[in-house]
């Protein structure tokens, strides 16, 4: 099994978190998205939507989307007995919940404020500097929701660790490095985010990434 | 059990479909999303995506997201041998993977282009234009992807009807009601619409939709 990567990308973090929570050493191959490899048609022939990273199995059959490769390896995995997707539909139901909250009102916003404000890929899309700030703009517009249900529960969640907290930490994360930082009157998202940073397969994923 | 959601909108169709699929009926209340009815902090308290639908429990519990309300539905219906989002674990990934190739490079630019091109919720959030133009060409310009996929495959993530199929049914759906079309150069996506939308459970969820 080899996981194609581009180290330092959060989707790259995603999975190595999701990783180190499972305790499984993989082969990283690198991938670079910058010099645009993952345009190509032989790298799409693999990962169909054209993005990184991507699992290639031993017989050749490649599964893309950092969630669906999370999905695939905790269950042939077979090491956790309390999935960090949730183990009975209610608990199922309240991660993917708040994760597709994460995703689609965190995530989605603060990759397109990155891609539009930063112009990092003007030889492939077009930019749109406006949509870029009004994106930077609903990212922040989120937080306090996250905030709010972080006074009332450890994880985003519930009391529970999973997928939500790791793509969240890794948005946030990324979102620091472009100086948009967790501000004050966000204290618990605050304490969450440092909780996270402590977090021993934090801490190994970054230091290999 | 009661689904809160705005009849017409392509995520309450998903569920009605995925409804059908499952032979469950269940009581429905309408939400003015028009109005701003879910723009409330009454809305929010059980929604806090602020987004229709989402499901009561009989106990008051409420989860929001579709694809969380489906994966609930499905899980205590108990009625599925084979779960629409896959029974083994290659093939949970390979749904996983279409589904979120659907979501993200689809669902997600093609309602980025209804809201900004139609400006619909000019009293709720800033439009921008451009961004709803540039929004159509990429939902236009990933449709050959899943051409490619239906010349050696029945449905979306493989030979077997999955999720992935009823959410992008309901997005090139809700596309043609804004006179965007499956045009003659993706015949294996015509011909996929026209079989998608003579399934049972698509005509019954579309009639008392």
């Amino acid at each position: 099994m080899k996981l194609h990567e581009y180290a330092g990308a959060p989707n790259a973090l995603r999975v190595n978190i999701f990783l180190e929570e499972l305790g499984l050493t993989i082969e990283h191959v690198q991938v670079d998205i910058r010099a645009g490899e993952n345009l190509t048609a032989k790298f799409k022939a693999k990962a169909p939507n054209g993005l990184i990273p991507y699992l290639e199995l031993d017989d050749g059959t490649c599964i893309s989307e950092s969630v669906a490769i999370c999905r695939y390896l905790e269950s042939v995995s077979g090491i956790r007995d309390d999935s960090l997707f949730g183990s009975t539909p209610l608990e199922v139901a309240r991660i993917e919940m708040w994760h597709r909250l994460v995703e689609f009102q965190v995530l989605v916003p603060a990759l397109q404020a990155f891609r539009n404000i930063s112009g990092i890929y003007t030889d492939r899309e077009n930019i749109n500097q406006e949509w870029g700030l009004e994106s930077k703009q609903r990212y922040l517009d989120i937080l306090p929701t996250l905030e709010q249900q972080l006074t009332t529960h450890f994880y985003i969640a519930g009391n529970k660790f999973s997928i939500a907290d790791i793509t969240l930490f890794c948005v946030v994360n990324f979102m620091r490095v472009l100086k948009i930082e967790l501000t004050d009157d966000l204290p618990n998202l605050q304490q969450w985010f440092a909780k996270m940073s402590q977090r021993p397969s934090v801490i190994r994923a970054q230091s290999t990434d």
